[in-house]
């Protein structure tokens, strides 16, 4: 069968090009189709020509080249410098023996890249290899160092992962494609865990794999796998829809217990998720109560992901054709378009999606070929979740700021490292630049920095203003030099002893981390502000705070307890959420092209849930469902 | 585990019984639990003592003889024919080497069992053969001797199914049972195929399995036993609430692949279920178009199936309990109450029924321990399915008779075998036995004369006022001599041409059988009439006779096409249907105790399933869900 779909796609290409070229081979890679050959400069020069065969094929087309006309690495290298331009920065080359690829890193990516290409063609046809280039991020990632490194030196294995993928993919639907259903695993009338299982007489995909961190014990942390429709052995494909814990932090476990399978991601979901479940191993390790899978695992993870970029439709089943579009959350946070059949069903699983242009990233996409189905979070579904505009709330967090300086304090922001940290950063660093707010030194403490690392290594998904202010304007807000990270301990007591200052630290919610430790030094100072930004959960010292307590018991080094008597001025301020309002939700239902006829409510409190989906029933007249995890839905 | 379980129930049954009882072993057989003993006389004597143990340990406890104990055949027949009076009219004695009883069938069980069991517990101490005493039904039917013969015949297969079954219902659950579910496989918007799903972290139980007989292609004939939670060697328990092939029809294709657990059913479903199923496979065989199992695979649930009367509680499955109910519909049909886990949650599951006493049966059960969910049939859930009473029906009927035997017509009725048919002639027997319809002779032909047998065999099944009347005043209107069996053509031929008469065939739809060459021969005449009784599918010729169609072309026995004129007298009389009209639907859920929290609809046209809904959920605020096939709706 497969054989038989990968001859016909053989026989078109070959038919279509030039006679001269000679291909070696051609297979599937995943859901691409792979050329070998021994003249790639012909055919890269032909670029038209293959993009008019991949879009006949409907697949991607990737050019390698054959073995017999690689040049000698050394001398490909001295090579490659030789066209490159000095401009581009290159920082690193190396080469893949088993894909034939020069993997070049450089600062300036796209100027070795070329003008339509040039650069790159010129390097193929000189050496024989084909490029595959990479940013060099500004700051350095040690995330993205170490995916990179597990990429390449994994490169074989990650080669017959992806053939044995492909075969899977491109055999003919065994069935009629006459149902598909969707069963809730998780963050259904809750928030956390999030987990969505959609089935189709031919395949099996799961959308999310979350973790609740406050779920306390394993049967509330997790999503329900135990359900009898899943098992891992007949799953065809994973789908992240973005890098929090609560949508990615219990994939390793499907590796752990024997998922051979891809993820399909956005590349800074795989770069963000890897670097929190990391975290979290890591705390959990700390904190000795180890979670059922390890750093073992989020490399099987790593090794299986397939990273896609926003628009790009891809085959990952038999009959599921998915594409990511932007949500506007975070950073590379995607919703999941997925084309089920042969057209009879389109679903859209919305992850959490911001309907709001904010600093760092555009709204969510609202326009789709098609949608029968939408799947919709609901955090803020609530009638009275009525947020500040984004405008608004940056007034009132400079007024806080400047009052504070202006008596000398210091202000301590508590943040969450991906996403609200960032978005803060591009407001300060904007308030500064442009001296509104005096030129104080802001703090970047914890995980921030390194998240910030991979912000800059992907700057083509943030949004439009901030990539001009990048590539045009050549001004990198992340690199400017009113941020400093902080390196330990004694960096902080300077801190906190030294002139006003803003302080960015993590754990947003003051439940540990060393927003607790600045907390604890700041707090009986009535000239510091603490602020808000994110939500407080129940039960977490920031949630206690915002109540009004004023005398903290809290364990200090010594292991010690002290009461600490909170004079610090304490602000919230709402608006600066990564998730859309009541308002932006019931506006996305209206704006949304076209108009799904079904719509399922997941990520919400209960009540939430339930006062969202009558709200949009009796506006639009839509069937609205809120399953309860366990449940399952039929769709087509 | 089991063995544990076993060990502590044996300890229990050793303690409270007399020191002199020898107990030779204690087994699981099914659900059940058997004390084979060397002194059973003693055991039988006290029966009080094996009520009270069986009532601590939950289970039924079955007394059997040691081997040892046994007396030889020959002499224990003639022993037993001692003993029981002549006017139980014995018909036969096998004795069964496996289960060590003897197996006595009479005309009148009651006296072979004697006042509170002396004569049974005579026969036990004489012979050492444990009495099983069964109906002679006085009219003999194939199907029940076919059962008995299997069952006799397969006894030492039988006992390992069951001490196999024993085995996995006694274990200790492995998980804890913090939820359960529904999947809807078969009859949810729709009428045909029913069969629903339940699962819980420990159990799968399948209640109904049937077939939609008009379904045209396979794919909508038969339930979603594809769903991915479903497997075979997974499923714990079938039940089966009624006959109809709508209920029990794909019970058999379980068999076929690999099904090898028990069928839960009363003992009246078993048989007649069989007797439709055998038929089925019958005509789809003469139709050239083989169902996908055969009689092998009837035979095989035949020896699967574990009856039980209404009221008796049952272990099912480690976490589950089962008790049939009344459900008024046809002989022997039940609803199911499932109690699940640790009384977390109760279920009743409808099946087909009907809220009134009818001349066959009593009314549906409406009173249970506990219910959570109720799972409900819609078939006339409509708001304008209001039916006539049952006694305007029948005047309706008789009305009609009369008049067509006034002017020397014949009445054809076409009626299902099951069902309507004993119903009508409960009522008929009625009517020419008191006067109020002239002494003619009603023919029976078909299938209904078998299905006449088992309800004779099954009188304990019947409604009080019948069985008053058979047992106490030795009236049975089954075998009441107006009732004549008619075999073969000519006999036919022979009725058509004779005195005005009654008749009673199948098909009920006259979609072919011998209704239909009844009503070739009887259609021309003014004179005759045609009363339809039951429901006419959209399609079938009693459908568009009722619309009114007079020129009907039909296939005669010579293979040519003739065109017939209609003119006798066509009458369709409502209110005789065995389900429950749309008052009586309501009116149970106002009356049905306690109130369930939720309540699942089934069994109905999708319009007439969501008109129910919405009234049941407007009139008593009881969540109501309308699931369609291949959804899952969360119970606990």
């Amino acid at each position: 069968m497969v054989s038989e779909m990968l001859e016909e796609i053989k026989r078109t290409i070959m038919q279509r090009l030039p006679e001269r070229v000679q291909v070696a081979k051609v297979e599937f890679e995943g859901p691409e189709v792979v050329i070998y050959t021994k003249n790639p400069e012909i055919i890269t020069e032909n670029g038209n020509l293959i993009r008019d065969i991949a879009k006949d094929i409907r697949k991607r087309i990737i050019i390698r080249s054959d073995r017999s006309v690689l040049m000698d690495p050394e001398k490909a290298i001295r090579k490659i410098h030789e066209i490159v331009p000095e401009e581009a920065k290159i920082t690193n080359i190396s080469f893949d023996d088993v894909t034939c690829e020069v993997i070049i890193e450089a600062r300036k990516p796209g100027l070795v890249i070329g003008k339509y290409g040039s650069t790159s063609r010129e390097i193929v046809k000189n050496t024989g290899w084909a490029p595959k280039i990479l940013r060099t991020p500004p700051i350095s990632s040690e995330i993205i160092e170490r995916i990179r490194r597990t990429l390449r030196k994994n490169s074989k294995e990650r080669k017959k992962i992806l053939q044995q993928l492909g075969n899977r993919i491109h055999q003919k639907p065994k069935y009629d494609n006459d149902w598909a259903r969707l069963t809730a695993m998780g963050g259904f009338r809750e928030v956390g865990r999030s987990c969505l299982y959609l089935q189709t007489p031919n395949s099996r995909v799961l959308l999310d794999c979350g973790v609740n961190v406050a779920g306390g014990d394993d049967k509330n942390s997790y999503p329900y796998l135990n359900v009898p429709e899943f098992t891992l052995d007949s799953l065809d494909a994973v789908i992240i829809t973005h890098a929090h814990l609560d949508h990615s932090g219990f994939l390793p476990y499907l590796y752990h217990y024997g998922y051979d399978g891809p993820v399909y991601c956005t590349a800074p979901t795989r770069d963000l998720m890897t670097l929190l479940q990391l975290d979290h191993i890591d705390i959990a390790h700390r904190e000795d109560e180890p979670l059922p899978f390890n750093v073992k695992h989020v490399k099987k993870s790593v090794k299986h992901t397939i990273t896609l970029d926003y628009g790009e439709v891809t085959d990952i089943a038999p009959d599921i054709r998915l594409t990511l579009h932007n949500a506007g959350h975070i950073l590379g946070s995607a919703m999941a378009h997925l084309h089920i059949g042969d057209g009879q069903h389109n679903m859209v699983y919305t992850g959490d999606f911001k309907y709001e242009q904010s600093r760092l990233l555009e709204a969510a996409a609202n326009r789709f070929p098609r949608i029968e189905t939408l799947v919709m979070e609901s955090t803020y579904g609530g009638h009275e979740d009525v947020q500040p505009s984004r405008n608004r709330a940056e007034k009132e967090l400079v007024k806080t700021i400047y009052s504070t300086l202006r008596r000398g304090g210091k202000i301590l922001i508590p943040v969450f490292a991906v996403g609200r940290a960032q978005e803060l950063m591009i407001v300060l660093e904007e308030y500064i630049r442009t001296g509104i707010i005096d030129e104080v030194p802001v703090y970047i403490d914890g995980m921030i920095w390194e998240a910030n690392a991979i912000h800059t290594a992907r700057p083509e998904y943030l949004s439009k203003d901030l990539r001009d202010q990048i590539f045009h304007m050549g001004h990198n807000p992340f690199i400017s030099d009113i941020f400093h990270k902080v390196n330990g301990m004694d960096e902080r007591r300077e801190i906190v002893e030294g002139e006003p200052s803003i302080i960015l630290s993590t754990s947003g919610m003051l439940t540990g981390g060393n927003s607790l430790e600045y907390f604890k030094w700041l707090c009986e100072d009535p000239d510091n502000s603490l602020v808000f930004v994110g939500y407080q959960a129940e039960g977490s010292l920031g949630r206690r705070i915002q109540k009004g307590w004023k005398e903290i018991p809290l364990k200090d080094e010594d292991d010690k307890m002290r009461v600490y008597n909170v004079r610090m001025n304490i602000k919230t301020i709402e608006g600066f959420s990564g998730h859309s309002d009541r308002r932006q939700l019931m506006e996305y239902v209206k704006r949304i092209s076209p108009k799904p006829e079904k719509i399922l409510l997941c990520h919400g409190d209960n009540y939430k849930t339930l006062d969202l989906a009558s709200s949009i029933y009796r506006t639009y007249r839509i069937e609205t469902k809120t399953p309860l995890n366990l449940e399952t839905v039929r769709i087509q």
